[in-house]
């Protein structure tokens, strides 16, 4: 009876008006409008499809309803989604004007409007369409018993026409399916564009059949066939995304030069080129006084292009030092003979000759914002990468672009290797509020671009550092310019995060996987525990120097399992927050609560280690954090505020970067409640 | 202090001599000796390679490496294995004598010698050396700050040559990368042979370019193009496996025929063949009488024969109930034509045709043992698959095809779709001790193969059907016929199962993923407990009659995160089988544990389920558990032993299949709990 109650009460709550707020949805779209009714799900829902659409839109509806019924455990009766028209009395009415076509500046808008027995989306082309069922997607809520659409309507449409997502399969090889399933999530939160970087130090990732000494001796036998990237193409386009390969030139070259020494800089070969193992800078360059370069390049170019059927081609030219160009005699009488002065004008010259064999194929090159010198051409697309990291103020290298006359993408902010806050890339707007750029040049910002490197990621633990953080991204290159709220952000997110397991993004399951590895198979409720306040170590400190890790190194360790925006931290700070505004009973126990939490994570570490010797590098930080809570559970129910040296000493060893490749996240919530 | 005396302890514990019943190998060696000691393994570990082995040695020592490190966090230096002899002085020695073939009746045996400073496998050919690497995988062990080899001598060989894994891909498709990651799991409890059920009423899973007629309509888009087969086979090869394709023919052909209704048996044509949505025996046959149908067959061979460079080809030919060939005239017509009674004759007539289709392609025909009429020929291997299910004794039907004078394949009481115990199929052997076949007829018994038939298994499930389970069918086949003790079996599977998560097998971490869907993203403890103690219903009866489900509905439901064998299960029949033994306080207050826990879940699912629809369906079956439980407590601290009508109603509730697809597994033990 008490059950039915409860279960009664909650149904009517849950139906009572939805509020905008409540609603997860991610980029948040451009206007909404919510009313105060429900369109109920039912086994009987059907959609039908009218217009004129590009037939990716009957991939997307039946994956939509194959998603739904994931999601509800209902059994629709509707299955393959193949003609127009099926269903003229369907529930959920799609209609396009236009078949999309997969390219930039295209109209992606949409229009979805439920109402308590119809819902229906208009949208421009199928790619609005797409976005609209995403949409539907994540406003889908639930009562105890009922799942239920909240009557809304919503007029939606992108910021920025490139959003993207580079993932770098060169360093780590990541197979197909990793690739698709985060094109997947890529369209779950409506990025647009897939930019593939296929070639490095660490290896040449696609099959040249002309050339088969590339894969033969430059990747370990790790690379996409050309049927696979043509499969990985088809699936990007279905999802309305749009791909940009890249091959990595002048530089990044020493897997291309183990398969051809012979267009190499270096001056002599005494010591030959290697596919490179470690991280870094690397001096291999191609000779760009040598025409069997140019040669091999076009030929390259010529098998590269035709699978790629998008209109841009991605040349990289991003670090080279110019250390080989300047050691070798040879090149550097090249330069003088035409007239060259430095190495940048070098690779300038280099690099204006790719423009006309990417023109063949109707590409328009775009390439790192090393190719920006005053002798590059306007028709190429600045790809700004460089910022405080590299010396820059943040936003300059992207405005500096566009200032110059080129259309131009950021990515310098959206370093996901990085392992920096979500906070960090969410704020970092391609054209921020105070951009004294003119109208004009703010419209050579093309967008941003969210960058995967990936000498730290392994096919296990790629997912978990692109997502849920991407998502933030992508909203920043959605949605306007005012949707700013950090708290809205990560309450979204969170949710946002939880659906992405159904387009298989292994983010979650991973990590407990990679838990169950270093506890030996015992209770991982620890580990996730002491997990969930641990960072791996940002900005290029892990694997510092670039030679700790091999490429073949594994990544199987507890920084591995351990995420940016660690969740307990961002909880513990909050609740410091509150306690030092208010000391009252209740804030403190919250405080008490973890303190306590942490010592009796510390012992049940020490009992695990006994038998699983990964866990031992991770003890000396969990014991100085348990050391440390004893320590500060005296102080405050002491109510001292007098910190001792020991106590300084303590906190300063949870500051220690030395373990296990992390950092405890909850350093500095810990010095706040100190220094009060 | 306390801590590192406790270290010092284990360490020295650790380090004592192992005993063989600590290692948790599987397949269980033929011989091996244990002896006082242990190999150390470092970062400097490094493994040779000699003789004359194939080069899938290499691929499959570069991974036995990344495993071994991913396994204990070592950072070895040694990276890609790709040549004969590189380190001779490395720690691991592997010799193969000859290059081994992918191919029934080959020596796979290896000699496995770890002692202090050495380990040395010398095999036959790489196809031993393969197996040995993964037994030495699964002798690792460690204490709390090392990894360790026991010093072991074991000499290894399989007892059958076909030990095989079916998966039927066309029910439900199954991505490349889910073929991949079985043929990994496979080869890590020595399994040699993939059977690839490619068609059937469901699907027409490849690629034919002569026909594209059979994809473009019977495969709803979901197939492996040519070149993804390449793929799998050659994945398969490095592995040393062997690759079987069934093509099933002239039953289960609704997908074939509806690209081709032209060579359909089906009188007239006003109720088109469609793919069928359901599961079940259906009547669509191809036609015996039509030329047409030779023809297309024979070029369907043509194409698919030289993708599978092994030496067997499955033609199915079960279940073929031969109602459009009674319902045809100009069949029955053909029939007397050619003078042959039975449908039985029909289908052998038609299956001979086939014979020298495949001999073309020097392929020895394969079928479901319906094909076995006094007709066929000899050289046909007869595949085994019914049991008392069907009727028959077990093991009848292959000693029948054994005594007939064919080789033949056990797959009868390896059905991993029937989710029964897997003592069931541990116990399931080929050659009974008691069997009366000579010695010539055993010979013809080349072993058996564990069928993964995928109704309702969708790729985020299969594996959580076939494994761990499957270990132990790997097991019966490779082993010695005396290792038949269940308990030893569970100890080691386990093991087994832990480390399967390295090879990407999804089982353990998808049943968490499905759990977080069905609690909404709540917390998924009392989910996960709960479901440690239920198994989906068993032997055809989810889903009975085949049509609750079709081929597209969801199967993200609770009965999909459930398994056979439920782990609490097995835990609570001991607790209650020492409760009835000897009812001290101990062993009561175990089976008390176990009760008390019941209803805590139970009132947590009714809590999660206030925000969870999908938890609806369980709580039926949670609440009788819960309401006996709490009825079992008080009469557990009475000492009564009468059982009121309410005690037997509420035992009879726990016995229920009529919730959520699911049965309680600890009904049984609760019975004997309450008969006592």
């Amino acid at each position: 009876m008490k059950y039915t109650l409860i279960l009664l009460f909650i149904a009517l709550i849950s139906n009572a008006q939805i509020k905008k707020e409540q609603l997860d949805l991610m980029p948040w779209p451009q206007t909404i409008n919510v009313t105060n009714d429900t369109f109920k799900l039912g086994k009987n829902f059907k959609l039908n499809i009218t217009g004129n659409p590009n037939s990716r839109i009957f991939i997307g509806a039946t994956n939509f309803l194959r998603r739904l019924d994931g999601l509800t455990g209902l059994f629709f009766d509707q299955g393959f989604v193949t003609k127009l028209n099926e269903f003229p009395k369907a529930e959920l009415q799609i209609n396009c004007t236009q078949n999309g076509k997969i390219a930039l500046h295209q109209n992606e808008s949409y229009q979805l409007d439920i109402t308590p027995n119809k819902i229906v989306i208009n949208a421009h082309s199928d790619l609005g369409a797409l976005h609209g069922l995403e949409t539907l997607l994540q406003i889908l809520q639930n009562n105890s018993t009922e799942y239920f659409f909240p009557t809304v309507s919503i007029n939606d449409f992108p910021r920025f026409t490139w959003r993207g997502l580079m993932i770098d399969v060169a360093r780590h090889f990541q197979p197909v399916d990793v690739i698709k399933r985060n094109l997947d999530a890529m369209a779950a939160v409506k990025l647009n564009v897939f930019h593939w970087h296929l070639t490095d130090d660490q290896g040449w990732r696609i099959q040249v059949n002309k050339h088969p000494k590339l894969t033969q001796l430059g990747s370990d036998g790790l690379y996409y066939t050309q049927e696979e990237i043509k499969s990985v193409v088809k699936y990007a386009d279905e999802r309305g995304i749009l791909v940009v390969p890249e091959i990595d030139v002048p530089g990044h070259a020493s897997a291309i030069l183990t398969a051809y020494p012979e267009i190499g800089s270096a001056k002599n070969m005494s010591s030959p080129y290697k596919i490179e193992r470690n991280a870094g800078i690397f001096n291999p360059t191609l000779d760009p006084s040598n025409p069997i370069t140019y040669q091999l390049l076009s030929e390259i170019f010529d098998e590269v292009c035709p699978l790629f059927p998008g209109a841009y081609f991605h040349i990289g030219g991003d670090e080279n030092e110019g250390k080989e160009w300047d050691a070798n005699p040879k090149i550097q009488e090249f330069k003088k003979k035409i007239k060259l002065v430095t190495n940048h004008d070098l690779q300038t010259f280099f690099t204006m000759k790719l423009i006309p064999m990417l023109k063949k194929h109707n590409k328009q090159l775009m390439g790192w914002e090393e190719i920006m010198t005053k002798d590059m051409s306007k028709n190429a697309i600045i790809h700004s990468w460089k910022g405080p990291n590299e010396g820059l103020p943040v936003g300059q290298s992207v405005a500096n672009a566009a200032k110059n006359g080129y259309q131009t993408v950021l990515s310098n902010g959206y370093y996901l290797d990085l392992m920096q806050s979500v906070n960090d890339h969410y704020l970092n707007d391609p054209i921020p509020e105070n951009s004294t750029l003119t109208v004009e040049e703010k419209a050579k910002i093309l967008g941003g671009e969210a960058t995967m490197w990936s000498e730290l990621v392994s096919p296990a633990t790629i997912d978990s550092r692109i997502w849920p953080r991407t998502a933030a991204i992508a909203e920043r290159l959605w949605s306007s310019q005012e949707i700013i709220d950090l708290s809205s952000m990560h309450k979204r997110m969170k949710n946002v995060s939880f659906r992405l397991e159904e387009l298989g993004i292994t983010h979650i399951k991973n990590k407990a996987m990679i838990l169950r590895n270093i506890s030996n198979n015992q209770e991982i409720k620890a580990l996730a525990e002491f997990s969930n306040i641990c960072e791996p170590l940002k900005i290029y400190s892990r694997n510092a120097g670039g030679t700790e890790y091999q490429m073949y190194s594994p990544l199987t360790l507890f920084a591995d399992a351990c995420s940016a925006d660690a969740s307990d931290a961002l909880d513990f700070d909050i609740a410091v927050n509150r306690f030092l505004k208010n000391n009252n009973t209740e804030n403190q126990q919250s405080v008490i609560n973890f303190l306590n939490k942490w010592m009796v994570i510390n012992t049940d570490l020490i009992n695990l280690s006994l038998n699983a010797p990964l866990i031992q590098p991770i003890l000396p930080l969990s014991k100085s954090l348990s050391d440390l809570s004893q320590q500060l559970l005296v102080r405050i129910k002491d109510k001292r505020v007098n910190n001792s040296l020991l106590l300084i000493e303590l906190l300063e060893q949870c500051n220690s970067k030395n373990h296990a490749d992390v950092e405890l996240a909850v350093y500095k919530s810990l010095k706040k409640l100190m220094d009060n």
